[in-house]
């Protein structure tokens, strides 16, 4: 500690006051998040979301001009964590098939979970957003090169390309939303599945 | 012609009143989809639609309150007429897996040039609307119904319930929209049906 000098305390001093909007910034999130299940996506007011994550409404609006920015940002934050959960489970052991049944269960089950609790109603809402064009292409591009590399490694069909196969298995995937047991998704993943492999 | 008696006439009069009314009327449909083709979906206007349609704006008042109404029409005049033509398709010529494989050609199809004709922003629009959801359903029940037939029949699978094997169809197939070509949307759909026939 004796090593740090004067020109570090100012950077710091900035990590600090990062460290604590960014506590703040989740707070309000994690607050308008559980108002949203609570209340429903359209009855959320900045009151509520300033009073649930414990701060004046002058500093929450230091954060957020309105509801919808809040909701923009929890939205970015869901598809944040679950690229980051898919990519993960993507790098994880095992050969490509067992990593791509892993990434399109979960996927099976996120979307599952969307359509139980009105996270695909506030995609729906923010469904013009850039940032929501950005993730699907990001995990376009995670599920498209996992093909890939099950195509050249396993028993996946090579009559299509995996790009076309991510297409596919990101649409098939989101009937899960409509799927009432977690054993229907299940089931689900596993017709998906079946069709990026030669029929017997 | 002899034969006709008195009571008649005003029966054949209300005929030709009510064919009169379904002219204007799919007059109205017809120039109102021009429009949305022209110029998109938000900045069609009753004005145009009347003069579109060849008829006077008053008169377009007694058909329809607004553009949402005729909207809302043309968009269940559409699925009316696919719902029709997949129908026709379902009670063809063939064994169930061939009449399954054209059902799902068909309707893959519909899905692209929706994509790529704003069908879909239409639907999104009047997405809240009884009948779309009453259409969705008579959608799984005719695929249900064609897959039960394919599941006794042919060599689709039969670990998994029919109405389960439609959801998955009709949300794979909506891929179809994303893509670029006639011949991927072909090759989703033999993606597809391989999802319903037992792994090799």
């Amino acid at each position: 500690m004796s090593g740090r000098t004067l020109t570090s305390v100012p950077r710091l001093w900035t990590e600090t006051i990062e460290t604590h909007r960014q506590t703040v910034h989740d707070a309000i999130l994690d607050a308008a998040w559980s108002l949203v299940a609570e209340h429903g996506l359209l009855s959320v007011t900045m009151s509520q979301i300033a009073e649930a994550a414990g701060i004046g409404r002058a500093t929450l609006y230091k954060y957020f001009p309105d509801v919808e920015a809040v909701l923009l940002a929890c939205h970015q934050r869901h598809v944040t964590q679950h690229l980051a959960q898919l990519a993960e489970l993507r790098d994880g052991p095992g050969d490509a098939d067992a990593r791509l049944e892993a990434v399109l269960t979960t996927y099976a089950f996120i979307s599952h979970h969307r359509g139980r609790h009105g996270t695909g109603e506030l995609g729906a809402l923010l469904h013009r957003g850039e940032h929501v064009a950005r993730a699907e292409q990001q995990l376009l591009d995670l599920l498209g090169g996992l093909l890939a590399e099950a195509a050249a490694t396993g028993g996946l069909r090579t009559d299509v390309v995996p790009g076309e196969l991510a297409v596919y298995c990101l649409h098939a995937l989101t009937a899960a939303a409509a799927l009432p047991s977690e054993a229907a998704v299940h089931r689900l993943v596993s017709v998906t599945l079946s069709g990026l492999y030669p029929r017997s």
